[in-house]
């Protein structure tokens, strides 16, 4: 069955259409932070940001029946649903972000954030890190760094080196700071050269594809002083960090103390309908669309603004910013427990529901295939989980905000295990 | 409550957002070819195609809440969903079409197209018409004439003149055709001598945006040929014409007599759910995901893959083709009854439930203002129609498959009465 699957997919899909794990998960059905198999075998879903509240939860599958069964159209219509969500959106974000664009994915987000600088400030130059992911679009792709773009990267793009991880000192985190400023400024001072100039940094606050380091809050500030300082602005990409998978705070820039003038949204928005958003100000918003006249058909449709809307309302009734913190302190310090008993766990790292360890050999040496052999090894022990970082040496878990305590527990001890019987050459 | 919902939408989606009608309608409620206001007031929407199989069809309704319940996740699991849905999919297609990438939106669709052409034949040039969209990502939007992008249109790209609209004469239609063709060569030619070489002609089968102009099977044949005689590829845009609006084909490129080798889909796809698709050869697919890799979060989940799929059931079942074929044929010759009536009809055209009304004064000159101000009055007795067009002055027509001919005589009868009331200057 499985291979047939397989067979069938590279025809469909394409022959290069990557799965998860070299022993692909055939998934049909997903409840809170479970998720089955086409045997009924059930796995611990210990990835999946996207579900956000949970697989399929009742209040948003609901929310979209209703919502569906009334009434689906675009935005050229006046709609309150649309109106109703924006004003709940904007009020959980400092003040000055006041409007939204309602799109489709956080691509979409990421692609007008562009734009939106640029109309805002007349110049095209972007800085963003070497080891991020922003998304799929032809603008938005050429930001991951050796992406393989027909014609090279665009010129005004400047990437500059990801804060390293394994840093336990106080003083050399201090030192890390000042050299990340010191890059974002040789990059301005490039754009400018080149005759781009600098209309944005566009930043993950919670450097989440970069391996999530350990950062002070202040980390951005020098950095981007230098960026306004130059007549740009600041884009954070809430993609990951946003709607308090961090338990500190609804959004990354919170945490890491920024106040950018550009926000993106995607993922959890929704729980897994195709949402996202853009927000900033009127004066943003109104240059962007005087340059470009955006329209977007599905975005802020009734059906997808309700099941956003309802996502909303779960995480606020069922306080899962708390939980996210609680079960996140409880399922660090668990790791940090592991750490004792297995010396290949070099850091363990993050905050809420997004954490990790980092695993390295001698001489602090990234232990790649090892971190993926684990991976693996728990997929076998139906807990999903994976790597990532520069050198995909961190194991990434990022569960449903519905994670709790027991689930930790079985994380934990599945991982214990798993450590055991995989091999590791330090 | 109209205004102040205005009020509120301005400050929540921007100053310059705009909206359909002087006097915007508050839809509240769809079903079928119906829609109504917040006052109960009921309209008769002759515009909305992404309700393809109508507003709110029960079928693909009940298709996303039975998904949404049992689950929705990414395509890194092995899932059926998203290889029956494009099973089916392609086999609508030609020969060589053989599997897709499922994406949220048409833009998102047509941006992938242009990077495979780039992939498949290493040149980054794109000739598209004066006066299409083909959709509002970064690289997208460039295909918009004039459409006002920072540091300007991309060089790369090459606009060819609209056919015309206004040629009731066969031999005429000919020199049109070479006329084009002409056109599209000397565009080649362009970019060959610029360096940028020829990757694609991206085109709608259909020219809707450009006014839907009467071409006749064979018209882009010549000009293909230049495209693929100067190792281009043929993109077909089937975000409007496509499954089955025009009635005889489910898609445009099949009545114009093209292969192309590249097809993307987008709105009607799964009747208002955020869909989208580009379907091509496993040969570009491959080349394309070797130089960008891309995957999509939200594309081909199985709550989208099950909506596309009920709206698929819904055209085979109900034989929506050959009724978009019917009561197209029915209203075409409805409106050429009125063109006896009212002399500014100049030209009635249109196929399947894809059709309008050209409106010129004197010398055939465009008769814009009249026909805005007809699609204001059309609003007033409850009929929802738009303008489009190089001068805006052709009636657009697009409802809901499920139009029937006593829809028809409805819209007839009323548009036969705004006609009479809104004053024309001949």
């Amino acid at each position: 069955m499985t291979e047939t699957l397989i067979e069938k997919r590279s025809r469909l899909l394409g022959p290069n259409f990557s799965t998860f794990y070299k022993n692909p998960v055939h998934i049909v059905r997903g409840e809170g932070v479970w998720l089955w198999d086409s045997d009924g075998e059930k796995y611990l879903d210990c990835y999946n940001n996207v579900p956000h509240v949970g697989h399929c939860h009742s209040h948003v599958v609901e929310a979209i029946t209703k919502q569906a069964k009334l009434l689906n159209t675009h935005t050229r219509y006046l709609h309150e649903g649309i109106l109703n969500y924006v004003e709940r959106l904007v009020s959980k974000h400092h003040e000055g972000i006041e409007s939204a664009i309602m799109v489709c994915s956080g691509s979409e987000a990421n692609d007008i954030a562009l734009r939106m600088a640029e109309a805002n400030t007349g110049r095209k130059g972007i800085i963003v890190t070497d080891s991020t992911y922003h998304g799929n679009t032809s603008a938005v792709s050429q930001l991951s760094y050796g992406r393989n773009a027909i014609g090279g990267t665009g010129d005004h793009i400047r990437f500059v080196r990801t804060p390293k991880t394994l840093i336990n000192d106080k003083e050399k985190r201090a030192s890390e700071k000042e050299y990340f400023a010191k890059n974002v400024t040789l990059a301005i001072n490039s754009l400018e050269e080149s005759g781009h100039g600098v209309a944005a940094l566009l930043i993950c606050p919670f450097f989440a594809n970069e391996g999530f380091p350990t950062l002070e809050y202040g980390f951005l500030d020098e950095a981007v002083g230098q960026v306004r300082k130059a007549g740009g602005i600041v884009i954070a990409d809430e993609v990951q960090p946003g709607f308090g998978r961090l338990g500190t705070n609804w959004w990354g820039y919170q945490k890491i103390g920024l106040a950018p003038e550009i926000v993106t949204m995607g993922k959890p928005m929704a729980n897994g309908h195709p949402v996202a958003s853009v927000v900033t100000s009127a004066e943003i918003i109104k240059s962007f669309r005087q340059s470009y006249g955006y329209f977007n058909t599905f975005g802020g449709n009734p059906v997808s603004c309700a099941a956003a809307e309802a996502t909303l309302d779960v995480i606020e009734q069922d306080k899962l910013i708390d939980n996210a913190l609680s079960v996140g302190t409880y399922s660090l310090n668990g790791l940090k427990a592991l750490q004792n008993e297995f010396p290949q766990i070099t850091q363990v790292r993050g905050s809420g529901l997004f954490f990790g360890a980092e695993m390295c050999g001698e001489d602090n040496l990234p232990l790649t295939e090892y971190a993926g052999k684990l991976a693996e090894k728990m997929r076998e022990k139906r807990v999903l989980l994976s790597v990532l970082g520069p050198h995909r040496n961190t194991l990434k878990i990022r569960p449903p905000m519905v994670f709790s305590k027991d689930n930790a527990d079985q994380l934990l001890d599945n991982l214990r295990s798993a450590m055991k019987e995989v091999e590791c050459e330090l």
